[in-house]
This record gives C-alpha cells, structure tokens and sequence, in this order.
C-alpha cells in the first residue's frame, strides 16, 4: 500500500483508481484505514504521541487505525489546540496525527448531530496543512460552498460548540463571518471563493498589506461559469492568489443517480483526469530555482521535493485550461499526505510574486470512515447515526417528501407525453430527478453546477416543441434569474420551473432558505407562479404546467415532508384551471388567503378561532399569478379583514393581492387587510418550528392577527 | 496586400495585426477598402456583376472599393434577395460581391436611423456565408448578443424596413422570434446563444431530426460563465452543434477607456492571441480524410484547403481551452474570406458526427468602412451620421447623461476618500467607469462581461475595507442577482451598486429594459435602495452610499439627460439623511409620492392639476428602503388620496409603501391608494415618449389617475 500511496504523487489515475477503490471495499469495517505516504527517512519509527489512546500508527504499513467505536475518541493533539496558533510547532508526525484524530472527532460529533458529513473527511489534512502553514485571520482561507468547514471550525476555536452545528441558536453549518474572524467569507451557495479572494488579493495589495489569499474550491464547483469569471479575471490581474482545487470527482452529489455515484458530468471532469494521469510541477521547480539563486544552500529539500513531481512531467499534455486562463498550475497531489501539502503551501507561501497559483489536490469524499466511502450517497448529508456502521436513525414517516412527489408525478406525466423532458443542476437527489433519470435516462439532463445554462438550455429544448421541466432549489434558481427573464419570459417559452426548497429550510439556514422566489418571478410578465398547499395540488399544478404550453410557468413547494392527503390515481395529476383558487371553509368577517403549504398552517389557525367562536374563511389561493379576480373581489367584499399569508418576503403574493385590490377600489372602504410574509432580516438555521415562529408565521401568529383586527387584543395576546 | 491577406489563413497575428492597422490608416476616405482574399485560380478577373454601379473590384489587388457617397448605393445582386432560399445558387464570387453590398447598405441605412453599426459590418461575410451554406429556419442560426444581426434580417426578408429599426413599431435592434422564423432565439444581454443552441442540438437529436444549429458568439461573450458552462455541457453531451468563436479582440466595447479601444480584458484573450499565432485543422483534416474514404475524388479542393491550415501546425500549443472542454477547434480563421468560410462551413455541415465544434474566426469591427474603423469608439453605436465621414448628428443639449453626472461624483468621492474603488463588467462607457478609469487606473476594474464575479469580487474588496463601487445596468444586475443576495446581502457587506439603465430604455427595448431592480433589491433585508430624482441627487447619493459602511446599498437612475437642475460644488454630493424623503411641493386632498426620475413627471402632472385647481402634494420619496415611515405615514393622514409613482415593476416601492401602510392600520380607513408602476407586460423598443406612453406613466396619466379619484372622471378622460 505503501508503495501505490507513494506513485499517487508522481502518477498514473489508473493506480490512484484502484487505491482508492480498494480503501473502500477490502478493509475490515470499524477499523478504518487511510493512506498516508511514509514520511522520507527522518520520519520512520513511532509517529509522535500516537502511541495514547486508540489512535495508533501501524508501524508495518504507515497507516493508522482510527476507532469509531461511539465512545468519545482520545484525541491528545487536538486536545492542545485551540486555535491555529497552536498547530505551529506541530512536527508532521504531529500533523499528521492531528488529521487522524479531527477525522474522529468529526465522526462522533456528526454521529451526535446530524449534518455535513464526508465533505468535511475528504479535508481534514487539507484543513490541518492550510492553518499549520498560515496565518488566519490575517491570512483568508476561503471554503467554497461551505459543507467541508467542520475541521476548519473545530480548529479556529469552535470545537466546544460543535455539537450544536445546525441548530438553532448553534453553530452554523457553513463558514459565515458573524461567527468567526478566521470564516473570511461566508458560503452555502458554491464557486464563489475565488471572485472573493481575488477581491481580496487586491484589496491587500492596493492598501500595501502582505497576507496571504486562498481559496479552497471542489472540482464541482469549478462547472459554474462564475469560477470561470474568477480565474479569467485572476489570469488577467496577475495578482498573488493561491486556489486549491479539491478534486474528489464529484461534480454532482454523490446522489445524482440512485445507483450511488455517476460519472462526473461536463467536459471538465475528463481535463482533470487526463491532469491526474500526467504530473507537473513547473511553478515549483521554477520557483525553487529562483530560490536557489536568491537564498543558496536551503532549497535542497525543495528540489528533492520538486524533482519528484517533476519525473512525470514527460507526459503529452503541454497546457491545461487553467493556464490557459493564466493560473500558474501544480499538481495533482495527494490531498491527504499532509506532509507534501505542508511543503508545498510553504514553498507557494515563500515565493515573492507567483500570480494565482492552482494547487490541484485530488481527495477522496469520506475518505477514512468506511461507512461513508461504502455508502451510495457517500454519507454526504446525515441525520444521527451509529458511528459504528453508518447506519443513519432516520426517523420514519407516514409521508414522503415534498421532492419525492414532484418527481413521482412527473415520470406520470412524461409515461404520458413523450415530450416531457427535465433539467437540473448538479441535484439529482435534492430535486427529486434521480428517480426521473431511473426511469428516463436519455431525457434527464445533469448540466452540473450551472443554474444559467440550465435555464436557457431548457428555453433552447422549449424553442423545439420539447417540455422541459428545469427544476432548481429557490435559492439557487436566483443564480439563474436573468436567464428566467431574458432568454425564457421575455420570448414567452415555455419552460416550467419546479421550485423546491421554497420557504424556509431548516438546518441549511439562510444560504439554502428559499425567500424571494414569488417576489422576483411574479413581476416576470409572462410567468404563471404557482404554489401547491399539499402534495396532491403538487402532482395536479405538475400536470398544470405540462399543459400551459404558450408561456413559462413555475411552482414551489417546500422542504419536508407531504401532508398524507390521498394522491391522484398512478400520481398523474389533473390540470388545473389556470388562475384559479379554491374556497376550503367558508365562514364570514375574516378571510385567511393563503399562498402554498403555508395554506395547511391557515388551517389550523381557523380551527384555533373557531374555538374562539369565530368562523373565518380559508382560501387556498392556488395562483399567484395571474390572480383569481373573481374570488379575491369576492373576499374582500364579504369579509371585514382579509389576511394573505405566505412564506416568502414582501414583494410578492401579498404585494400583488393588494395592487389588484388598491386598483379596483376595493381598499378604498373599510376591509382590513393585512399581508403575512417572512420577516425583513434572514432567518438562521435551526429547527423548522423555530424558524416558523422567529418568523411569525405560525398558525398562532396568524390566528392572533386575524383576533387583533377583530378587537380581541387580550385574546390575541394570550394565544401569541 | 493580396500576398499578406492570404497569409492570414495560415498564420501569424503580426502579419495579421499589420493588415488591419494598415486598413484604416493608410486608404483615403470615401473610398472604403477591405480584404477580400484573391480567390483561387478560378476567379480571377471580374467578379460576377461588379462591373455594375459603382462596387467594382480592383483588378489589380483583388480589393472592393465601395461607395460611401451618402446616395443608395447601388445593390445588384442584394436587390435579387429576398430571402436566404435566393441565395443558394450564388457562385463565390457573387457571394463576395453580395458582403460589399451588404456592407454599403449597412452604412447606409444605419446612417438614417442610427443603431449598431460596427458589429454588423464586421459579420457581413459570415452572415453571408451562414446563409449561403445552412437553410433557416429549418436550421438554426444564434446570433450572440444581437448587435450584429443586421446584415441577418436584411438576408431574412426584412430588408424593406430597416429604415424602421429600433424606432416604435419598426424592427427590432436585436434578433427577436416574433419577428420572424429565421431569428431561432432573441438576444440582447450576451452570452447565452451557446446554452440554447446547445438545448436545440439536444431536442432535435431526441426528436429525430436532422437539421443544423449554429450558435454566433463574440470573444468578449466568451468571458461570461455561462459559455463557459455551456461549451462544458456541450463537451459532455456531445451533441453535433457549431459554435462560431467571432474573434473581433472586443471584450470590452472598445468605449471601455476614454483613449480608445483596451487591450482586451481577460486572460482569455491571451489565449485566443495564442491561438492566433498558431494554426491547426485537425477535425477538417480529419474530416477530410474521413470525406476521401466515404466518397472519394471529390475531396481534392477540401485537402489543398486544409493543408493551406495545416501547414502551420507546428506550432507548440497541442491544446486550447476548446479542446480541453471537449469541443473540436477549427482555426483561426479569416472571418472576412467568404470562400474559406463557405468551404468550412459545407464541409462540417457534412460531417455525419463531428460532435460539438468551435469554429474560431477572426474579424474586425467595422470592417470597410474606415470611420468606424478610425473612431475610438469604432462606432459601436451610433446616431444618425454622415456616410461619408462617419460624423454623427449628435442633438447638443444643455445637461450630461445621469451616467456621465455618477461618474463625476464617483471622480469628486474618490479624490477625498482613497479607500473608494470602481468595478464595472466591460462597459466601461455605459457606466461612465472610463471616466475614474482615466482618474484612478489603479483602482477601476473591467472585469469582463461577468456580472456574477464583478459582484463577488467588490464583496472581497469590501471585506478588506475598501468602498466597492459596482456599477451595472439594471437589466444585467438580473445576471449578479444571487450573487448580490448570498455573497452581499447576506453577509450584510458594503457593496454600493450603482444601478444604470433603470426604467425604460427606448430604443434597446425590452431586452435592456430595467424594470425588475426595485423589486429584487427593495426585498432584500439589509440592502439600503434608493432612487434619485435628478442629478444633483444623484450626486448626494453617491455621497451617501459612500457613508454608508456597515451594509450594502444600491441607488438606480436612468438612461438619458439630467434635467438641468444647480449641481453641488466640485460635483461632490452630501450623504443624505438614510430612509427621509422630501417634499417638494405642499398639498391638499391628493398626494402624489414619486420615487426616482419619474419624480420630475410627477412634478409636471402636479403642474397639470394645479391648472384645473387640485394643489397636489409632491413628494420625493428618495428612499425605497428603509422607508420614510414618518412621512409617509404623515401623507396618509393628511390626504384623501396617495398615488406611488415609479418606473418599475409590481413589488417594489409601490408594494413596500403599501405594505407598511397596511401593517400600520393605514389602510383601514378611507384613504385611497394607487401604486402606479409600469404595466404587466413588457414594452417594445421605440421612442423614450412613447414608451412612457405605453406604460401609462405620462404626466397625463398621473393627474388623470388623481382626477379620476377625486371623481373628476370627465377630466381625466379629457386629459388621458
């Protein structure tokens, strides 16, 4: 093993292949194993204090043992750092350790929590090499996307509140500012870390400062444009700017199939394999001789390392596309011998003046705990689990997910209609399409991270008499916004958008929270907008927009999980009359307009007055565009207080019931009317009853309105 | 000249830059020259008809020589087309003769109307042999951007009403599909016709169809990320699709500094000159050779073509970009040789399979006709001008744009506050940026056409205390919007968007029509949203935005003149109160709260009022958010009646103003409420007044509205 692990630095993909299969699949479970090339001669014998507790160093293979029996892990390293500064004088024996003991500590505090899973193991050496050779704050480590920030908070200082990650009032479970100086730049969307750090790189050299920028970005990632953007900009401003390009073959989530994880999508993923079976290491040995020159004697080390690399360098491939784009490249190295990161981020960190350097680390996702690695969905997103098997306490539930419906409906809809076609980016699982690409395979498009061209690759199937279904979270379709606009409403094609993770989201926090999607699509002129309150409206407003074939259409819905309504037959549903909404109860004086799944809270907070004697009305609205004229007239003229709640900012469903309303007259008299949206400042993460309730949109807030307006203030009081 | 035009098809960007510098400095005026390469053996002599009128061809160096004078030019051979189908039994020569032709009508017609003059002259011998070789619609052509679609709609049947373009109810600036089956996909904002082109490549193949789609794309659209994301699908699909790479070395427009065309921005641009100095043919070469074994001796004028490309191919570079995101590159290629891109084209268009192809071209803009290729701005767009000499009949007026009035403040801000910087996404005139480029080189960046970086990059700058100034138009910001939400609000970090462009646009239409930023930025929690309504203010509020450091703010203003109001000294405004408004003139009974420019249309309906005795109340609201909740709430009381006026869509001022009324009890009573915005559809190019018209936001329109709610219904008819 110790030999292969060696020839990854200086190789052949067809070697790293198999090393990391066999990681995978012929070790014993419970005793993980990770590679860990043998340090040079200096480094032979007993690694450091790994002799303590379990944590212990095969001396015959160079590979540690780690224990993740579910009992607390000895973690004599880490015990010792609280923060950066206490990694410097770590030996790398030490560092190396250190790796080994934060892979269980993130094993057993996930296991304890829930959360971000195999990112986080594919970088503890990474996390361990970057704050051992630099200096945060001063130096800005900036982690694309965000899930694999755990090793880099338990190590700058958050360790004690790891098991809160997630939860409300707890640590975040991504980098965010507020939290910490040493979270240079928020995340939770991807391929931003390196327009940020380029920003920041020449912030620092207009204002004279000399720190360090880098950027720690996926192979992922790197499919969306604004990456590209970042490095042609970088290419072109020569700045000192260090990207990490994390290569573990995972453009999508391991979930974009059912059957565990597909081939990387996009044309790059074949550039970087054909970069990993070639070596180079050009900005190095150049800079080593440079260094020669300028400090003598002390860049032995340096060359020996250098000429390592640079034995492979005969290979075909003279120039890679990120030195097309003016990055100096380096690579690929084993992402997880800490030892060769070590020297070669100190060797970059050395160097006067190199421009934007890429380190092109290739890591493994999960890398160490078996489980993960074994595992389809390679442990990516976790509720609590046994740390044992990986074997995740999920709890059961009557109903399946919101997702899950969409997905069910529109494989009904396109057993139907073969001109039913769907795109996503890079989401296979979160949208629900992996099942839609099980059964349809050469109808589902994966374009990767990369919500523009999604959108106008679907007006592009659209233009052909195809019925694309582009389905893409709320927060992420913003990315995709002014192709909504230019390429899909204004020529009026028509792409149906599937809006999932609408409203708020839970643990993923404000990142992920889908809060502006009514507010930015139903002022698009041409867009029917469209929010199912249950899962049954779900399938129905799916086949509503397989039918709307002269326009664009969306819908959103929520995450979580369905209601338990009865679904239509074979989960086909029936088209709805479009700008239409439906009466649930009729009652007098106050009228609830709900928007959404939020309809199933107005509900109950009508079943709330009416034990408080009052019958209200409860009206699911169905459109948010165009809006049921009839009905909304109808309310407003039967019914004293008119109360529209959504889960969605201001600008949005409220905004256009009461532009028709304030058109037509109908506020010129006495009606009541109140607009119910998510509060003006973002939600954190946190429990889903929390968020509900830090934003006021609970069945009591709503309830408590409706009694205010009524004069029962006490009894409002009282039930808020 | 005949010996080094031929040379361009083979080799270096010396020879080639000589030729082009040559081309505009040393001919003399009126007599307009351009390259035409000698066609082979067959076609010496007179080509076809050009004895005819005044286009003859040189005998002597194979050079056209075209009229100018300013009279019709004579058109022979355009004069038998009307349609793509006319073209197909044209020779080579006759199709060289029909791109002169092209060109003189160009100049020509665009003389009288105005409208984008450079890029179409540069494409006219691509257009030419696009429909020469492919069969819209029925195939598919994507012009990028649109600008230079010209010479296209002349061949597509609207030669007849060029005179209209832009103007109301005349043809489109850009392609648009409801003009006509031969435009496959409108255009206007850049970048995108390789995702949609890419989207009918995909739906023909899944439909079994078998007809050609070609997506146009410039060097500076390549700079977006969404091409980029496009050409990584379309390497990964590998679906049959040309890509024509339009090399003009125009990433910027060349108006991005005062002194004339930049080098291009981009490390991409280094790359594409590489390219240029190399030259290789591989996927003809071995289409050819595929050719020779499938049919034989026909073969013999595609192998001489190819070897003429091949001949330079030993150069060093064994890749491009292209060819690492899985496209097949063929060029560089004289994209003013009509004959070499007619071979080209036929011969890929034979191909059964070739996969995604990027044919790189290289041409210049303006081409034939030296004024533009003179002018610093290379006449990119123009007013009406004399053919002759290129002088446009600029209308003087009294005031500077509001574009030139922000500039100047920006100039006066950064003179006291060194920490304030600039970014722009390469439109460095349209934003005035050329101006503080010329003032602070060091601290203005054209980023290239990527809005997403630009915004994520002035977040980086920002969090190193540097005071970002963003500037783009309304309309693009659509582009940066998630990243103006996660990378910016979010994390509540002092971006200051300068929003140009906002409102209606005139002769740009729709495509450039900014009428969703108050919505999609007023729903944002921590962003500051303002409006000038003239240009004193808007100097204030570049103060402002200046001050404010602890949260982003954005402030919008229009396309067009100031109005003449005192400006502040040194053009350096004074940070205004955040979230006061101000009234302007006192009322009774009616209150009109006007928000941005149209604050100016609200004072002359309040002057129309005052004519028939209603002394409006005017107020300018200056802020969107935070609101001005005292005043506001003091116009509610105080009045039967408040009219929001603004020059955007449903969900901004109008709706926030309404929502704070509503939540406050405001509404309860009898006070009536009208949000003027502009309507729920999207307005056509033409003339600023008529689009004004359009959108039912005249001066007209406002005192009807107010006429028509005091009752007063015969008046507003009379005055509507």
């Amino acid at each position: 093993m110790e030999a292969a692990a060696s020839s990854l630095l200086s190789v052949s993909p067809v070697s790293f292949a198999r090393i990391r299969s066999s990681s995978s699949s012929s070790l014993p479970r419970r005793r993980i194993q990770f590679s860990v090339r043998a340090c040079a001669a200096a480094s032979g014998g007993d690694a450091g204090s790994s002799g303590e507790g379990k944590i212990v160093k095969a001396k015959e293979k160079g590979e540690w043992k780690l224990d993740y029996s579910g009992e607390k892990p000895p973690t004599p390293i880490l015990d010792t750092i609280n923060y950066p500064v206490h990694m410097k004088n770590l030996s790398k024996q030490d560092l190396e350790q250190l790796a080994a003991e934060l892979r269980t500590e993130i094993v057993f505090t996930v296991s304890k929590t829930g959360g971000h899973l195999s990112s986080s193991l594919g970088v503890v050496e990474l996390a361990v090499a970057l704050h051992h050779v630099f200096n945060t704050p001063d130096d800005k480590i900036i982690w694309d996307v965000g899930h694999q920030a755990y090793p880099h908070k338990i190590l700058t200082g958050r360790r004690s509140k790891m098991h809160t990650i997630r939860q409300t009032n707890g640590l975040a479970g991504f980098p965010k500012r507020d939290e910490s100086e040493h979270d240079a730049f928020g995340a939770g969307h991807s391929s931003t870390s390196i327009s940020a750090g380029l920003g920041m790189a020449v912030a620092r050299d207009l204002q004279g400062k000399k720190n360090h920028v880098i950027s720690v970005i996926g192979d992922g990632a790197m499919t969306a444009g604004q990456a590209y953007e970042a490095m042609n900009n970088a290419g072109y401003l020569d700045s000192n700017l260090i990207i990490v390009l994390n290569d573990n073959k995972q453009v999508s989530l391991p979930t974009a199939t059912l059957d565990g994880p597909a081939t990387p999508v996009g044309a790059l993923s074949k550039a970087l394999t054909k970069l990993q079976s070639s070596t180079k290491f050009r900005m190095l040995r150049e800079a080593a001789k440079n260094i020669t020159k300028q400090i003598g004697g002390q860049t032995h080390e340096i060359a020996a390392k250098v000429d390592e690399y640079a034995r492979g360098i005969m290979s075909n491939t003279s120039s890679s596309l990120f030195e097309e784009l003016g990055l100096y490249y380096i690579g690929p190295v084993d992402g997880h011998d800490v030892e060769d990161l070590v020297t070669i981020f100190e060797k970059v960190k050395s160097m006067p003046a190199p421009g934007p350097v890429l380190i092109h680390i290739v890591t493994e996702k999960g890398k160490g705990y078996e489980p993960a690695v074994a595992a389809a969905d390679r442990m990516h997103g976790v509720v609590k689990f046994d740390p044992k098997t990986g074997k995740q306490f999920k709890t059961p539930s009557p109903t399946l997910s919101y997702t899950q419906y969409f997905a069910e409906s529109l494989i009904a809809e396109a057993e139907a209609d073969d001109k039913i076609v769907a795109v996503h980016a890079a989401m296979g699982s979160g949208t629900g399409l992996n099942y839609f690409q099980k059964r349809f395979p050469e109808k589902c498009f994966d374009v990767g991270i990369a919500e523009q061209h999604a959108v106008t690759f679907a007006a592009g199937l659209a233009t052909e008499g195809l019925k694309p279904f582009c389905a893409i979270y709320s927060s992420f379709l913003q990315r995709g916004y002014d192709q909504v606009v230019h390429d899909v409403d204004l020529q009026k094609i028509p792409v149906r958008f599937a809006v999932d993770r609408a409203g708020l989201v839970g643990a993923d926090g404000p990142t992920h929270c889908g809060a502006f999607d009514i507010t930015y699509m139903a002022c698009l002129p041409n867009m029917v907008v469209m929010a199912p309150s249950d899962e049954a409206e779900l399938m129905h407003m799916v086949a509503t927009a397989a039918a709307i074939d002269d326009r664009p259409s969306c819908f959103r819905f929520p995450r979580g999980n369905g209601v338990g309504v009865p679904l239509p037959e074979g989960n086909k549903g029936t088209p709805l009359e479009v700008g239409k909404g439906r009466i649930l109860i009729e009652g007098s004086r106050v009228a609830i307009l709900g928007y959404g799944s939020i309809v199933q809270t107005c509900l109950k907070a009508a079943e709330s007055l009416r034990e408080l004697g009052v019958a209200a009305t409860v009206v699911d609205a169905r459109f948010c565009k165009p809006l049921d004229a009839e009905l909304i007239r109808r309310l407003a003229k039967e019914h004293e207080i008119l109360i529209t709640v959504e889960e969605g900012s201001i600008g949005g469903f409220g905004s256009h019931v009461t532009h028709f309303l304030s058109l037509n007259g109908l506020l010129d008299g006495n009606l009541k009317l109140r607009s119910m949206v998510l509060p003006d400042r973002y939600i954190d993460h946190g429990a889903p009853q929390d968020q509900i309730e830090a934003a006021g949109l609970s069945s009591r807030h709503i309830a408590g309105t409706a009694l205010n307006l009524l004069g029962r203030t006490k009894e409002a009081l009282h039930l808020q």
